[in-house]
């Protein structure tokens, strides 16, 4: 068994990167005020997430103002989804989304439902892609919003985002775009991707858990969904977490300072997985477009094999991976994903997903493709 | 001017203690995995969650099954009166509170009442209570919650929420009890205080910011209001902070096994401070009751000041102090609170809250009382 863990399951979490973890420290010891407070601990609280908010508005290119601290992608994605759809509840009830969408966007729409919204869950192509026409026909005049995600989380597919954007900025319909799995790893220009909307979660890119940014477009109508204090002026009530806000900034900058060292890299090992393991094993093939998808993403599916007992293997070799999205890991389904993309359920059922991260060498590429044939073929002889 | 800051704010937060630090830094640097993973490290996490609901659940006498974590003591407030009221929308469509809660109470409410809610807030008397009997004659058929604050955060004074309690489980209706400020402080046995639902948050015990804990009896109908993926059993959706959670309860485990030690020093030095003070400064008052109140809460209003020029003062000085809630620093309004204690407008404006914490001493306290006075004085002959 390998010493060292092989973490390949960059898309469920990442490490904390150790600058991020320095950065936030003065506010775990010396610096606790709270934000709102007036005396000077309070204020250096305040400027902390006031150069937190520039830093990621720059990455964004947007202004600092129209950045929103949550706790975490989903109340991002929530707060998007709900707080443009309430606001505007009186001029439509009708969202159009994705059937593949993470559920924190999926399950924020049935929830609507149940207050009288009718959501279209657009279909996808074989390779995950959501046709932008598609999106332009769904478009009614009761339409409020349309939220369609930036990299899918469990194949890695891109969506044709700035298309989508394009469309629903002509039809004057709000866009969102769940961006939790591209943070740190495509363009975030919210200009250039016609975003009204934009979630991220920081720890997706090397910050904590437990810390969301939403971006929300000046003049665009948002109902809030957390009621309190007036933090964030006034659209999420709640004492600051000013250590995280401070890492997720960090962690946001330094990803993309790094993008150009990373990315290539990630790239080339995505693609030694991708066809070792389709010309290693038998009956298996890629899940996601071929090329339009995230360079860290490798994810497949074999026939005749549980996803499930392939990653308990893999964990005994002391190699982290995932069937798909680490939110329904538990559960016997196969994933939403994976049926809206038209697999068979002996396939669906036997999905694993290799998302590689910046701590990786070829030398983790190497034990992958050396031990996963054997345990797809044990297994499979196993079944049978 | 003192080298050494004296924080005289442990309403607004309190520092990270430095064990609880040391019991969140594994989860922030090695233990990085997703809770939801199925594998090895995925597992440490999860295992880490459940014993720091465990810890809080032997805190709070109930069973682990009945925390949920959220992301602050507002998200908690906001979960537990819109959980439970638009769960019961169809049965009723009437809370209970008070006009003195916190605005996460407060608010939360309002935003309900633009979805057709009614909500009745009670008066208190001039000490901040709210009168049990009120409560009773203000239930009706429609009614689906009660939510009464454990504690005010702004003049310390207790509720008797018990009571509140005991009428509420003898007409059925849940109630739900804001116990943000008495974390750490006073008892929090759920069964003692008959309570259904009770919110706290972190980082006023000495734990993190962006941690909040909510406790929902098992069998409180609970509509989530955070949608995704299926974490705290359904009741809350996102990727838990572990990190936070695990300091969350470390740091109640701590307040409560040092409570003895630590709350009969803050009565003292209170009662120090607001002797002192009420002698020193003419035309000062108390604020709250005299007897009923937190053990670190000395609070006052100084007629004819402006209690953020008081603050001020008391900064160039390094003493971090507060006029009341901290979320409503920065506004002119005064207080909804003072307010409803019914005092005049000229006293209500010039209001100090000093708040005690575990490292304070009695140094502390001699200084606040050789200053103020002088500042009070000061602004007064200002105004003139
Ligand atoms: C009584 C009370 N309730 C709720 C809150 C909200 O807690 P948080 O700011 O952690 O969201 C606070 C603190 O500000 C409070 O004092
Ligand atoms: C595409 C997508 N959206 C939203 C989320 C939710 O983010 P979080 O778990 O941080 O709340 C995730 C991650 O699980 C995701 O991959």
């Amino acid at each position: 068994m390998p010493e060292r863990l092989i973490y390949l399951d960059h898309a469920a979490t990442t490490a904390l990167d150790p600058r991020v973890l320095e950065a936030m420290l003065p506010y775990l010891t010396s610096d606790y005020g709270n934000a709102s407070s007036i005396y000077t601990l309070g204020r250096r609280a305040m400027q902390a997430i006031d150069r937190a908010r520039e830093e990621i508005a720059a990455i964004l290119n947007c202004r600092p103002t129209e950045i929103v601290f949550t706790g975490c992608g989903s109340e991002s994605d929530n707060l998007a989804i709900k707080g443009v759809a309430l606001a505007a509840r009186n001029k439509g009830q009708h969202i159009i989304t994705s059937s593949i969408e993470h559920h924190a966007v999926l399950h924020t729409c049935h929830y609507l439902e149940r207050f009288g919204f009718n959501v279209t869950y657009l279909p996808v192509d074989e390779h995950g892609l959501v046709d932008p026409e598609a999106v332009e026909r769904a478009i009614t005049a009761e339409t409020v919003l349309v939220s369609i995600m930036y990299a899918n989380n469990e194949i890695g597919t891109i969506e044709p985002v700035e298309e989508i954007g394009r469309i629903c900025r002509q039809r004057k319909v709000p866009f969102h775009i769940d961006a939790v799995q591209a943070g740190g790893a495509l363009p975030l220009d919210v200009k250039a991707l016609n975003a009204d909307l934009l979630s991220l979660s920081a720890h997706k890119f090397y910050g904590p858990k437990g810390v969301g940014i939403l971006y929300v477009r000046q003049g665009v109508r948002l109902l809030p969904q957390q009621q309190g204090g007036s933090q964030e002026r006034g659209r999420r009530a709640g004492t600051e977490n000013v250590a995280g806000i401070v890492g997720a900034a960090t962690a946001l900058r330094l990803a993309y300072e790094e993008l150009e060292q990373v990315q290539p890299r990630l790239r080339t090992m995505r693609d030694r997985l991708i066809e070792g393991i389709l010309s290693r094993v038998p009956r298996s093939r890629l899940t996601g477009h071929p090329t339009r998808r995230l360079a860290n993403n490798a994810s497949f599916c074999f026939e005749g094999v549980e996803g499930e007992s392939i990653l308990l293997n893999l964990d005994l070799l002391n190699i982290a991976a995932s069937t798909g999205s680490a939110c329904t890991s538990g559960s016997v389904e196969p994933s939403h994903v994976l049926v809206a993309l038209g697999l068979p359920p002996e396939w669906a059922r036997g999905s694993l997903r290799l998302t590689l991260g910046k701590d990786n060498s070829e030398e983790d590429v190497d034990t992958v493709l050396s031990v996963l044939p054997g345990i797809v073929e044990k297994l499979r002889s196993l079944a049978t």
